[in-house]
Order: C-alpha cells, then sequence, then structure tokens
C-alpha cells in the first residue's frame, strides 16, 4: 500500500477536495473544471464487476469511477481521460486516496487508444451526453468536452468498449433515456448485447431522465428490466432506494446524518451540467 | 347505429359475457378459447390514437382492443384475427356491442394479408409473446397459437405493421421486457422509430414485465421513458395509477366499489397465461 503523499497530492488553484462519503475516499473537484455527478456515482454501484482481473474505465474524468469502483472489487483499474487538466486531476486523487497501485490514468483519446496486454474484464463509461450542436458548448471548453459529444460521439465510445473488452466480458454506461435506441442499436452493431437495464426517474411521476445499461460481449439477446430507481420520494428528500443504492450502508454516516439526509456533499456539482439530469442542486 | 342484435351474438357453448366495466361494454370470452388480459386493456388506453380515420389491429383475438378504441377515437377499426374460432367471438362481440359500423373483423393470416385502400394512421399489436420452443404449446392449440410464435414470429409482426401504417403513423405494441433489444432491432429495421416506451412492474421494487411501446414511422431518433406503471400497490390491491390508466374515471363505477377495489371482472382471465405476465388470478 502506498502511504497518502500529501506533496504531490496538492489542490491546484480553484480546486477543493470532497469527500467521497464511503471508505474515507477524498476527490479533488473544481467547480470551474470538473466536478463528478449522480450519474457517475449510480454507474459505479450499477455496474457488473469482477472479482479481481482488470476493469476500464473511459472518459474516466476526475476518477471518481475508479475511485468508487475499488470499494467493490480488487480488480486494477485502468482510467482513459482526454483532457490532460483532468487527467491530472484523477491522478493526484489516486495518489492521495494511497490506490497507485490498483488505479492507474492513462492521458489519451479513446478513439486511437489501443489495449496494451489483455483484453479487460469489465468496461465502465460516463460518456458526454449532449449532441455537438446543443446548448452552450461554446463556453468553458473543459466542461463543454465533458458534456458534449465534441472528443468522442456515442458510436465511437461504445466502438472503443467493444475493442477493449473480452467475450464473455461486461460493458456497463449512463446515458440519457432519450438516446436509447441509438445506444441499443449501435451497442449490438458492436457485438454487445444489453444484458441488464435500470431507467432513473427524479420522482415516480415522472420520465426518466438517466439509463442504467449493462451489456455482455457476444452475450447472447435477453435482457433484465430492474425496478424503477426514484430519485426523491414524496418529501423531497433522496428515496430510501436511493440512499441504499448509493451508500449501500453508509445511511448512517454522521456526515449523511448532520445533513439530515439531505443532499449530501458527495452529490452536489455545479449548477447546469447537463440541464434535465439528477441534480441534488435542483432541490 | 345497428341496434344490438341479441340473436346473432348468442353465446356458444362454454361462452361467457363479460363486462369492459366502462361505456357499458360487453365481450364474449371463453376461459377454453381465449380470454382477454391486462396487457390488452393496458395497450389500448396507451396507444396514440388518432381523433379519426383509419386504425388497425392486429392479432385482435376476441377483439378486446377495437372495443375499446372505440372509447377513444372517432376512427374506423379493423381487426385481423387468423384463428376462425376467435374472429367469429369478436365478430359476435362487436354485432353485440352496436359497434359494426365502426369495427370491421377480418380473419386473416397477417403474413399474408394485404391492406385493402389507403395505408392505416395507427395500428396497435398484442403478438404472441413466447418463443415456439417454449412451455406448453401442445395443449389447447387456441390458447397456444395466441400465446406461442405458431402462426407469427416478432419479425412476421413488426413486418406486418410496419406494410399497413402510412409515413408519420403510430404502432403500439405490448411485449415482454426481455425481448426488448430484439423489437427494437427489428423496429428500426422495419423503418418504425420508437417514441414512447412505459415499463409495466408488477411491484415497485419488481422486475419489469410487460413493456409498452409505440414508434412512429419514418420517425426521428429520441424516445421517451414515461414513468414507471406499477400493478400493485404495498397492500396488494390495484394500485391508483393502474386503475386511473385502467377506467380513467371509472374507478367510481359500483361494479368496480363492489369488489373493494380488487379483481374486477374485466382484468380476469384464465390462470398459466404466459406465466411471468400480469394476472389477476395471481393475487
Amino acid at each position: 500500500m502506498n502511504p497518502v503523499d500529501e506533496s504531490t497530492a496538492r489542490l491546484q488553484m480553484g480546486e477543493r477536495l470532497d469527500d467521497l462519503l464511503t471508505h474515507n475516499l477524498k476527490i479533488i473537484q473544481s467547480p470551474e473544471v470538473f466536478s463528478f455527478s449522480l450519474d457517475a456515482v449510480l454507474l459505479a454501484r450499477f455496474a457488473g464487476v469482477p472479482p479481481r482481473g482488470r476493469m476500464l474505465d473511459l472518459c474516466t474524468g476526475n476518477g471518481v469511477i475508479p475511485l468508487l469502483l475499488t470499494t467493490r472489487t480488487d480488480a486494477s483499474i485502468d482510467g482513459v481521460e482526454i483532457q490532460p487538466r483532468l487527467a491530472d486531476m484523477a491522478r493526484r486523487s489516486v495518489q492521495l486516496n494511497g490506490l497507485s497501485h490498483k488505479i492507474k490514468i492513462i492521458e489519451s483519446d479513446l478513439r486511437e487508444w489501443k489495449v496494451e496486454g489483455e483484453l479487460y474484464d469489465a468496461v465502465t463509461v460516463n460518456p458526454p451526453y449532449l449532441p455537438l450542436q446543443s446548448g452552450d458548448h461554446k463556453g468553458n471548453p473543459h466542461q463543454a468536452m465533458a458534456r458534449h459529444e465534441i472528443g468522442c460521439n456515442l458510436e465511437d465510445v461504445i466502438a472503443a468498449t467493444s475493442r477493449a473488452v473480452r467475450p464473455g466480458g461486461r460493458v456497463s454506461m449512463v446515458h440519457r433515456p432519450s438516446r436509447l435506441v441509438d445506444i441499443i442499436d449501435c451497442m449490438r452493431r458492436y457485438r454487445l448485447e444489453p444484458k441488464r437495464i435500470r431507467f432513473v426517474h427524479p420522482r415516480q411521476e415522472a420520465e426518466s431522465n438517466m439509463v442504467l445499461i449493462e451489456a455482455s460481449r457476444e452475450g447472447k439477446p435477453e435482457v433484465r428490466l430492474l425496478p424503477p430507481l426514484i430519485v426523491y420520494g414524496e418529501d423531497g428528500d433522496y428515496s430510501p432506494e436511493l440512499l441504499a443504492v448509493f451508500y449501500g450502508k453508509a445511511a448512517e454516516l454522521p456526515d449523511f446524518k448532520r445533513n439530515n439526509g439531505r443532499a449530501p456533499v458527495a452529490v452536489k456539482r455545479e449548477k447546469g451540467n447537463g440541464g434535465g439530469s439528477v441534480n441534488s442542486d435542483s432541490q
């Protein structure tokens, strides 16, 4: 185990250190550059993981998914990120948590990057959701690239996951439900068969604004539709169901109790991230 | 309006007359031959309908979907059924309800049947769900044909809906969620773009066992995922949500009140119909 090296994990201007509220994990974030969202946390809980072996996280951003995955698997985890600034944040977070022996951050463009060594047992990806032509991608270039299909589109992402995963291995993705048909269609073309799907709804009576989907490379056709995941209860607080997925048994954590069950630090993120997606700021 | 003609609508051996609990509609059913299920009722409520024009219901069985659709549209409705015994039951139900001016039942195999006149504005279909190799299709031949892919498979059904509907027209289907990927894949190949999907879950915490899906011929890619429809509440009774979809305002109906909100006649159906599907008998 590497000890935490505070000197290499120093915060840079505009960054802050957030608590992931589980296993004492910390993460470096920056409102100007990148903060993770509920989407990433739910994907890290939903994804099928091997007990050991090799995992890959594409579009890893500040490394939130690899960090959370270490609580569920002894696999080594590679994270690929195209933006140098984000890859650097991710590397410092890995060091800060003493996880350099488990997580490796690779700065690369997933369209060109090639797997070194054996194919991966499982792949996760929380890709940019928004089409290039939509919204305000001319603003902050870091945020724009994380949200809009600037560096890669849906097909680039699915093709990259398919190239990287071994036959029988799993690919898990979080995306917008409005793209469901494109996702399914594209996955099949790249020999990824969807096996588990879970829709996330902000409230019981609302349309879904997030989909979690797990596919198997060369899997046989038959998919399970998991129970809906409702984010907010009638009282406007996080639903017990969400907290269970989110924290497991961590809902007893002191940090959570201090907040009276409202918007714990770990799900705070900057405003305006993706409009319709689940956002604790919208409470 | 044709008057009810009791002489031509006589019941045959083993048949009974059930109340559809809405608009005074009645339907001829037979436990040995065919009784409609919750699937059909939910599809008739879910489907996008034109205010007038032409509608088509494939695999119409005893005609439950055309009968229910008459409460939502002034369109003329054709129902196609391959089994002579069922087509006859459907015709007698249409006569019994005085709806011969709105509904025409056509006895034909959807694989060979051709549209006469203009293409349809909207098409509904509640096809057989079960693969040919599964289960007990060697038992009652009427029930087997309605449940198993004996007379037509998923691709036959989707191809037939696509041939029958006009560009921009809607195709609505109810099916098993385990086939979702096949359905979406096949619809796209026949130029039907899924636009609205609703998953039905027997209970809040259960996986979905029914999917309602509406596609548009030549539609643009973008799909809405409606709120989940939960069939039973925690008390084991139908959920208020289901009753609202089911009856609209009819939950105040005396027949419903007499049953204390439990399993109204209209959703009773024979046991063993499709195993995992929602079934009021399983209460």
